[in-house]
């Protein structure tokens, strides 16, 4: 098992996400998908149908992370100019990728055929492989460390499913969760010091609402078992003695 | 009324995000709440509770956009770094405010009092504002063209109310809407060839899957409500040219 950590960047694409009409579902879905293939999801960015806007984001986060995965842009209508955009920022050509076209005249046989808006969705950045798509016609795109996916969330998720255990990832990332109705600020401190004490372990405090009653659960990360469940204790003796009920694997 | 276009950044702040467990309301909210402003919302990055990594987006999207939000990150635990972060990329000293802490000493007064943790929620940038927040204790902070507000989305909402209508924003965009069960890409060369003949205009098609069919929502943007009219009038002209049914205000 490799000691490194894998990491992505994700480009969320779309007027409608920043306009507020639609409400992102790509992040979570993309973000959990991501923990389960041991890789972890380092930056978001969510730009506008621009192509500058889509070169520069995608640019920055191809070389800064191992992965790059863009949602949305890449179906028929004029303002889906994901393909443009990432061709440009690779700095080749379009071009119609012969397997694509051959599924969408397929897909849309009996859907009145292809005409040109269709025929977009078969265009790729030269030297792509597909992403198959088991919803609808039109597949993803992968083309080196890059990742083309629908903007539509149920689309995009049978993209993630399709890619599942495709990509080389590092070091699974592991994590215990312990919970109760316990105000973070009264254990903000034993949470700093629990997680200063354990070098390679991260402690996440994420309050809630719940019943009329304040809560929260805590989540220990950690690539070192030993080093994960050292912490736990740790933090489970501290919360005993500030005389907190709590709940392994959270509430 | 300023025919300039006032623009905005979001930096959502937070490993829950990045890693899945917690699905982001805050970029819809925002996005919105923005929209009324006559604010565009032109720009997110989510990143984790590193203070370089929030540091290096609340330097980029300050300098671009007129104003800057920031969620997350200034509860009472060790993970809440987004102060010391935000002083970091302003040059500025941390100091606690004395009004922050008049109002958290008041609201911890039936609850335990102050401790460090809390205390930790009255330190701001220096020369900063505070942010009314009507839903729990801590406030929200105001320091030039930034405001960090909270992660928890409902005490967020909060602020936003307290803030709505004192930000200068410009040209308000109008929107208008046609929509009908008719599939995007039946129509793409019509909306492509509509938008192109209204250079003020953008449309964006907004595909669904409803009652077993596929249908599409327009939407027209624009500061010019003359082209708007005119760009719709076009786009529902060439619709029943086409034999499609469609509902103004959209289905």
């Amino acid at each position: 098992m490799s000691e490194r950590i894998y990491t992505a960047g994700l480009v969320v694409i779309g007027d409608e996400i920043l306009s507020g009409r639609t409400h992102d579902k790509n992040i979570a879905q993309v973000a959990s998908w991501l923990q389960v293939q041991n890789i972890r999801l380092a930056e978001v960015r969510v730009v506008p149908d621009v192509v500058e806007r889509i070169v520069e984001a995608v640019n920055a986060l191809r070389e800064a992370y191992d992965y790059l995965f863009t949602t949305g842009g890449i179906g028929p209508t004029h303002d889906d100019i994901t393909v443009d955009a990432v061709a440009e920022a690779l700095g080749v050509a379009v071009v119609v990728h012969p397997t694509a076209r051959a599924i969408l005249e397929k897909y849309y046989a009996d859907k009145g055929g292809l005409n040109e808006g269709r025929l977009r969705m078969a265009r790729v950045p030269e030297g792509a492989e597909l992403i198959p798509n088991r919803m609808s016609g039109a597949p993803g795109i992968k083309i080196g460390n890059l990742h083309l996916m629908a903007g539509v969330p149920h689309i995009t998720a049978g993209m993630l499913d399709a890619l599942t255990g495709t990509l080389e990832g590092g070091a699974p990332l592991l994590s215990e969760t312990v919970g109760g109705f316990i105000p973070e600020s009264e254990v903000a401190i034993l949470l700093r010091d629990t997680e200063k004490a354990f070098e390679n372990c991260q402690i996440g405090s994420y309050p809630f609402f719940r019943e009329g009653k304040v809560g929260s659960n805590f989540v220990i990360r950690s690539t070192d078992e030993a080093a994960l469940k050292a912490c736990m204790a740790q933090l489970c003796e501290g919360l005993d003695a500030a005389g907190f009920a709590f709940t392994h694997g959270g509430i």
